[in-house]
């Protein structure tokens, strides 16, 4: 009973001294991870670094309690915190209180609309984001991420949330006003970010390249030159507050909230399921929506902003040994120790590293292996990659998930609707019955036609199939027999019985009968509620061509 | 070479006496149907009546030198009056000037959409719109149109273009505003043609009434006491105009405008299709769409409204014995007879009869037969059916469409989301492997769970088909061997293909591992792109499901 309502009550109440060892391990260590990320993707949604701390206290805590992953690590993401500041960054500037009150809505409409979907059983909803589309989605939005930290990196002044183009024709117009020690040490911490995490990846370079940066910009006073620091860090414990609730906002917002449940849910669900199977236990989808909503609920009255199950950091939490939720209290308890003590020591720390560390993290994400097998493998699978790709890079990430999609989806459809049609002959008795295109030497029967539908059947291919079944009739003189192998027909809507039927009768007329084998138990179902048993009689369901042919009189070799 | 631009030259060539009498007799029959209804559904679409006429000349020529149907009967028709009279009275006061050109603007709208998507090889976009959807928006609309007719039927002043329900509520509370001289013209004429219709389908039953009413009002002066007549029509020959063009207007006018190419081809198509394929000629989707959007420019510049192939008409026309297009000449021809001389008779025609021959057009459409039959076949074929059906009596023609199609489509994807999946075991050598749930006693292989999957693989059914194995494998204990029946795959996509992968590696490190049988050709051609040929070796695609079994080691009785 307890379980039901608290998943976390399962693991705590069997919970062991050496799980304890290990979730501290990997808690400290996704902690320790966290923090600089954490200030670093709040920056990047345009948000004062601190309120990436504030979303990865307290929503840790109602993740874990309501959550079914035990891997999970939840608070902020590089890719949600981009398509806040795209929306936010419309209604407001950055920095203002204004901003700051759009992100906390945003946050709110994020967390009901996801405990809405999670109470609603829509989990499966997310099915419907092929991996095609999440590919060229997530490539595109790391390139976005990237180039969006460009003026903290060089330290030329860039506008903001402009388009990627526009970013490049900026930054090239005003190469003279590169900031060269911002730049070198942006570069140099991108430098070891980079070397760590291709040979060393479980060490965590982001603390290390965060203390040498302040350090050394604290002891040269290189603030002095020019280089931009974080600042004044607020210490202390998340401001509780209310949102203001603004009902045309919110309907301006809606888009961004949309994509957040949905890309977010992405990022979440296929981690923690990828782990939950290989630890062979189950994370429900609707549970997880759930969980979800409640983290982002805490995350907007605690100061904090969106927050989701992060790909990297639960990836390394896993590899780092945690076994259950409670290594993501640990790593809670660490941020809740650096906003009580260790916030002034971040004063000096410079934007260029945080801008590194964003982009460092981003840069595996661009991900082309994926587009060039889907291309090798299906044409329209890496067409649908590369679609939401360009989609996303040019138009951002709302109108890239649309687009892929509508596109799959349409894909998938238009596929159906033209579904591989094949006249059958007969190869040998190990073989059976082949398509004669690929078996030019296969028998056919003289009078018969075999032929069949790799498709389920619905309204939507009756014309294709009445098409192909007019042209080979046309092509074949003599024809008595139209023999259908069902065995790909996997289902048939009530449109497609009575087509169907309709079709048969008036072949029926000009001599022409039907037969059908191997017809499934779910088809067979819906047949035998047709007036297809008296129209066809025993040519209803031969158990198989050899049969069928068997009884209409032709001969088998 | 001129066949290909003018089908009609096909037939023309190869004239023969015997055919034009036959075209004759036809097309003089539909003819005079065509007069009194083509007046009716101008007055139902808003307009005056003689529009109908003119919509029932020019465009009817043109189709024929255009069209590749030789026995479509095209001229104004009931369901699409009634989409522009409910759309063009939204932007203009029926009988205006401004409602005229808004009628005109749409119907040079209708056309250049037609031929556009004609030239752009659109025509497969009917196939969309299933059966179930056609006829639940047929029976609505039929009802709709039924009581849009009230007001001229009974006398009691309505205001049009209402719901269905406010019609109702006003009849009711001016119910004592009956004018009863109407009320029995109406009824009794309506009496009349649905007994010749039942009783004699091919009388021309449209034509005596309107005879014996105008002789019955002109003599007894019955226009006097209150019964509405048509008053004047103007003869000669139509006017050529040329439509004005508004941006404005014509994007308020683009959702009826499609509604109209949508729900007219439709109409058309299926009825030249079934025509078509008795006579066993072929009827080109994309050329229709041209003929007809070329009859619409030409309706709209000689003074007509939108036109389509008309069900009942075309049928009337087939069944009066019309070989070809000449039989529409000869129509076209009896129409500018009476344009030219008969009009002045129409003066005392009252309006309720005109009325009651557009209600008895189409209390024929209303089809519950289809709905019984769609329940009892499919639930979510019926449930299409009634869904379209609701939603055009509530909230008209262009959203009963919309919701129609995006139903229909989302239950097939839904569907394929979540396909048919079964364990297979060996039943015996007659009937071979069959669903264990279905047949209790087969026989199963320990170590082996073998299962087949009833869709086309793809990315949206992943998530489903891992839940599957997922239960499967937790239930079977010591599995070694997981065999897949793929005879049901009839495609694949890139991401399934992947997936799939990454499960059956994943399997494999806990001791389970896959074989295929069964696997199609187009299948077989993605997968040996794919890396699964070194992942499965000899497993890749056993040709049978025995033949798997043997080579795995397991013991076929």
């Amino acid at each position: 009973m307890l379980s039901r309502i608290f998943p976390a009550w399962e693991w705590l109440r069997a919970y062991k001294k050496i799980d304890l060892r290990n979730d501290l391990t990997a808690g400290f260590i996704v902690g320790v991870m966290l923090v600089p990320q954490g200030m670093a993707y709040a920056a990047l949604a345009g948000l004062p670094p601190v309120t990436g701390l504030y979303a990865s206290l307290v929503p840790l805590f109602v993740y874990v309690l309501f959550g079914s992953s035990r891997h999970l690590a939840v608070g902020p993401v590089a890719i949600v915190s981009m398509v806040i500041f795209a929306q936010c960054a419309k209604v407001a500037p950055p920095g203002s209180p204004e901003y700051m009150n759009a992100v906390v809505l945003l946050c709110v409409m994020v967390g009901v609309l996801q405990v809405a979907l999670g109470l609603l059983r829509m989990g499966f909803m997310v099915n419907f984001l092929s991996h095609a589309v999440i590919s060229g989605l997530t490539s595109a939005a790391a390139i976005l991420i990237a180039f969006s930290q460009l003026k903290h990196l060089s330290g030329i002044p860039l506008k903001s949330g402009h388009s990627i183009l526009n970013l490049l024709a900026g930054a090239v117009r005003n190469l003279g006003e590169i900031h060269f020690p911002t730049l070198l040490l942006g570069l140099a911490s991108m430098a070891v970010l980079v070397f760590f995490k291709k040979w060393r990846p479980r060490f965590p370079a982001p603390i290390l390249v965060v203390c040498a940066a302040t350090l050394l910009v604290w002891g040269a006073r290189l603030d002095t030159s020019g280089i931009h620091i974080v600042g004044e860090v607020p210490g202390g414990l998340p401001p509780i507050h209310w949102p203001h609730f603004d009902f045309g906002l919110a309907r301006t917002l809606l888009p961004a909230a949309l994509t957040i449940v949905l890309v977010g849910f992405v990022e979440s669900i296929s981690i923690a399921q990828l782990i939950a199977a290989k630890e062979r236990y189950r994370v429900a989808p609707d549970r997880e929506l759930r969980a979800l909503g409640f983290a982002n609920l805490a995350a907007a009255v605690t100061g904090g902003y969106p927050v989701t199950g992060g790909f990297s950091r639960t990836a390394v939490n896993y590899q780092a040994g945690a076994r259950t939720g409670m290594a993501s209290l640990v790593t809670a308890a660490l941020i809740l120790l650096t906003l009580l003590f260790f916030t002034p020591l971040f004063y000096y720390l410079p934007n260029a590293v945080l801008a590194a560390i964003v982009i460092a993290a981003v840069i595996d994400l661009i991900d082309y292996k994926t587009a060039v097998e889907l291309f090798r493998l299906k044409k329209s699978s890496g067409l649908s990659l590369l679609l939401t790709f360009v989609v996303t890079l040019l138009f951002g990430i709302e109108m890239g998930v649309l687009v892929g999609v509508v596109f799959t989806l349409l894909v998938f459809i238009w596929r159906s609707a033209h579904p591989h049609t094949v006249e059958l002959g007969y190869v040998n008795e190990e073989i059976g019955f082949r398509n004669v295109k690929r078996y030019p030497g296969a028998k056919t029967f003289p009078g018969v036609l075999i032929l069949r539908v790799d498709a389920s059947l619905y309204f939507a291919n009756m014309a294709f199939l009445e098409d192909w079944l007019r042209q080979a009739v046309y092509e074949k003189s003599g024809l008595q027999w139209i023999l259908m192998d069902f065995s790909g027909v996997n289902d048939i809507d009530g449109c497609a019985v009575q087509t169907l039927e309709q079709l048969m009768r008036s072949y029926r007329e000009s001599g022409v009968r039907f037969a059908l084998s191997g017809v499934k138990g779910p088809v067979r179902d819906v047949l035998n509620r047709s007036t297809w048993p008296t129209l066809l009689e025993e040519h209803l369901g031969h158990p198989s061509l050899r049969q069928a042919l068997n009884v209409i009189g032709a001969k088998m070799p």
